[in-house]
């Protein structure tokens, strides 16, 4: 495993669909499918890189299994909270993810997010896509500027699967 | 409550949206939400109506709150059986219910469907909106013929909810 920075193979890709309310984003790492996988699953890897560097993660719960529930709020320096939650639909190890997601600002809003994990030897794609109930949800999403917390999360991502703590 | 058959008001109505792969039933019943919403979320009443007549329908679990899990089976009479399962994204009594769908013979497809409840002054109006990931998988849904058991499954519901079972 190269324990060099990020290369320009693993930049973050967003897309809006054309025909669907959908959000694809793809990203490639460093690390084989059952580490990536480990660290989208287990609550104390995920609270390390998801989201954006500035906000503190906390995690209510995130019981990652087929049937389970997650709930985690991420908060600013003064003490703004956004919650999020949403269940599992299906988690199929080192392969897929499927689940709901709201943000609690939004309660009525929700969307399904498929995470899918390719292995390419020894390296891993993973292609998320968002679908959410509108076209105009899905372009309210993409102009709140997340695209620049996924890119972070996906660096600080970078940076943990290089860590001791997820070495095998 | 009128004690007589369904009327007119009453009709299934199934339309394909045009600009997103979902599928949108509405259905009006003569009832009040709260006895409506019983007999979606209640397993001994959903197991009475949910389907069309020819088949049996058992189920395995049917936890019907946010983060609740389902999964039902509905049975030919030559043993042939069709398994669907999901998640609850959110349970709001009398209200609104979001759930996940997968029909285990295409254990990859997945859909969000999002069923409201309006109250219409002692009857209900049930609007459910089923989101499918791609415009391919709900045309497939419709050319299944699913209207037939949507329909007969809403016949069901009339008169389990004209019965003494479910009389407050």
């Amino acid at each position: 495993m190269s324990t060099s920075g990020t290369n320009h193979r693993n930049e973050t890709q967003i897309a809006a669909d054309q025909a669907l309310p959908s959000i694809v984003i793809t990203r490639e790492f460093d690390a084989p499918p059952e580490r990536v996988f480990r660290a989208y699953t287990e609550p104390d890897l995920v609270i390390q890189w998801l989201g954006p560097r500035r906000l503190t993660m906390w995690i209510d719960r995130y019981d990652a299994h087929s049937g389970g529930s997650y709930r985690y709020v991420h908060r600013e320096d003064d003490g703004t909270e956004y919650g999020f939650h949403g269940v599992f639909h299906e988690v199929r190890p080192d392969e897929r993810i499927v689940q709901t997601f709201s943000y609690e600002g939004f309660p009525d809003g929700v969307s399904l997010e498929t995470a899918v994990f390719e292995d390419l030897g020894g390296r891993t794609r993973v292609t998320t896509t968002s679908l959410m109930d509108s076209f105009e949800a899905r372009d309210a999403m993409i102009a709140s500027g997340m695209g620049r917390g996924v890119r972070e999360g996906h660096e600080r991502l970078d940076e943990l699967l290089r860590s001791r703590e997820m070495e095998a």
